[in-house]
């Protein structure tokens, strides 16, 4: 698979994580000559937050993370992902995979099957084998030194690059570090890339507050991304804090503001890494009667194939803009609608700006990221998601077969 | 444009439509060498019904429209449609261009502003030169001797084929005839082609009457087919009583069943002619919890890009329509599921039926035609949608550039 056009130029530098121990392994699940297996130990005192998929068809492993998010958090904790198979609409199989696969932890790490943590990814329908998987825990746990370069490649599928970020802040003269993880590439295609998002931090943070700043940061970033519309069954984001720097960070502005510029930042690099991708596109609503319309808006026009396919043509077609408007559900009205391009002011009060010119709307679109901001002039919600355009690569990609 | 692999072998033999006179022209709006104006002229008596978007950015002629169906009946009226500008987004400019074809319309017809029903469809944001409409009114007029064939030709824009049906029933020893005719070829594409379906007949109905059967066969036939989500600023569908066969067809459960199967087919060819379609699929949903949440359901299967672009790949990629299940939003149960793809049993009860085999589902999703079958296991609501895949042909039509 040839790299995105739209990736980052290397890996970051990811800090180490005080409490967090990692190991990767080849079990040759579907992959071969590969790492598909990661194991994170998190020492005791850490709490784990986590949000997952709303879909109804959700695989075994999110019903039975989202169960245990409660668990004490005075215990160590472990998370177990593989890449390359999905174990997802697998029926009563499915569920005792995972079953097995925790009880195998607790065995190999002294963790209690309570407050182990799964997640699979890859295609559905076929059981996991658990099996190979397990045979590797004993190792994995006797040298837990991999790095999260090396997890975040091995929870890959048809990602074109791993994805990572980090960020640190001081609190009371302490630093603070936070480093995640991330795979795609759609967040969205369930039988091939399901997106899964680790962030660890070694700030101290009660689980509620945890769990708390999590959900609402998760609106305002994995939430505010599509790359085709399509919700997969595993989509997993899980937070964990260690508490190993000492420092509490409950309530703190400047944490809160580092944490979502990580978790911003790992899901631009899942829609940079979207199937077929060549453009990154900012897609912001104002002037929406409320935020829920002014996401609705944006969303509307952000999944609509005719947008995303004038913009892989980059044409400035800003005409499927105002159709996306009006089917969005969320009130508008045609004659204060306003849209840029950039900086370029193309539509005024529901029509073509006087200014306006379409070679100037056609040398923007050539750009690799574009922003485009529609204002919708009755009132004061707001809301930006970002997105890919959809082009003959996703195509490609997607009506192969899958074998 | 080569003509859809789904397009019907030849276009049917309409029946004339008592108390309906059509002209044609060309005006030169946008293209060249072909008719782009239809004239339609319904005698005093002519009971008219309308089902128009409801995007909240539509066109001055829905609005229009709209705002006159509840015109009186004994008097005439008119029906004027051209393509090539869709008069959408238009501002101002857009309601006087609605406003001077009518008056325009008026005057070489004789027929009152208020019952001429105007329509565009084609590039949106550009001001309708209606001049060059308004100066063939008089010879339209003069010579309404225009078949529906010719109509139906005349109002295509980006479609590969004319669309038409017909169908006949005997109500009290008299022959009740409907004729229709209709234009696509996305439903959904606002600057290129846009719904529009006139469907005429000689049966007498009351006004209300004829209101209420439209917008109930509508649900069941246009509103429940899709090409790629996106609606259009101008969809419009219209149905004109003209009762000049002297039968009242009010409460004819057999009228009802014809004109079904008329709009049916007239919706299922604009599927067929849907942008680089080329396969033809009936999605149905059974067993969920009310007929909402079963449309819900195969609208979200018939919608998602990954089921789509699977269907165009030939691949029975069952996981994806669990996917399009789960990210419904409907009351759905993962382990009550079943999956059929015409008469396969791929599914059951939450995982892949034993009796399944790849091999047969391959073979299977080779045909022209589909049929795929979702039971959700948990009620009595069923829907039936009709859909076409998702191909490298519609990234190329929409990708372009629009000059």
């Amino acid at each position: 698979m040839t790299k995105s056009p739209l990736a980052p130029d290397q890996f970051p530098e990811l800090p180490a994580i005080a409490g967090l121990r990692l190991a990767t392994a080849q079990a040759g699940v579907k992959y071969a000559g590969r790492t598909d297996v990661m194991l994170a130990l998190l020492d005791p005192g850490t709490t784990v937050a986590g949000v997952f998929t709303k879909s109804a068809t959700c695989s075994a492993a999110v019903l039975d993370c989202r169960a245990k998010l409660g668990s004490p958090s005075d215990q160590p904790a472990a998370i177990l992902v593989n890449s390359g198979n999905a174990n997802a609409f697998t029926g009563n199989a499915g569920a005792k995979a995972v079953d097995a696969l925790c009880d195998a932890v607790a065995k190999a790490t002294g963790v209690d099957a309570n407050r182990v943590f799964t997640a699979s990814t890859g295609v559905i329908g076929e059981v996991l084998p658990h099996g190979k998987i397990a045979a590797h825990l004993d190792a994995m746990t006797a040298n837990p030194d991999a790095t999260l370069a090396d997890a975040a490649n091995a929870i890959m599928t048809t990602d074109t690059f791993p994805k990572g970020a980090h960020a640190s802040v001081d609190i009371d003269g302490t630093k603070v570090s936070i480093a995640g993880i991330a795979k795609g590439s759609g967040m969205i295609a369930p039988d091939m890339a399901t997106m899964l998002s680790y962030v660890f931090t070694d700030a101290k943070i009660a689980q509620n507050d945890l769990q708390n700043m999590l959900m609402d940061l998760c609106d305002q970033s994995f939430n505010a991304i599509t790359v085709d519309s399509d919700t997969s069954t595993s989509d997993t984001l899980m937070l964990c804090a260690t508490g190993a720097s000492g420092v509490d960070a409950t309530g703190s502005e400047e944490f809160q503001a580092a944490l979502k510029s990580v978790m911003l930042d790992l899901a631009h690099q899942i829609v940079k890494d979207g199937e077929g991708a060549t453009k990154f596109v900012e897609i912001t609503v104002t002037g929406a009667q409320d935020d829920n319309d002014a996401r609705k808006v944006a969303l509307s026009i952000a999944n609509s194939p005719l947008v995303k396919t004038a913009i892989a043509g980059e044409d400035p077609n800003w005409g499927r803009i105002v159709m996306a408007v009006g089917k969005s559900g969320a009130a508008a009205d045609r004659d204060r609608l306003s849209i840029r391009f950039g900086d370029i002011q193309v539509a005024s009060n529901g029509w073509v700006d006087p200014a306006y010119t379409e070679a100037a709307g056609a040398t923007y679109m050539t750009q690799q990221n574009l922003v485009i901001t529609t204002d919708l002039g009755i009132g004061t919600g707001s809301s930006t998601v970002w997105t890919c355009d959809l082009t003959h690569g996703y195509i490609t990609i997607n009506a192969d077969y899958r074998s």
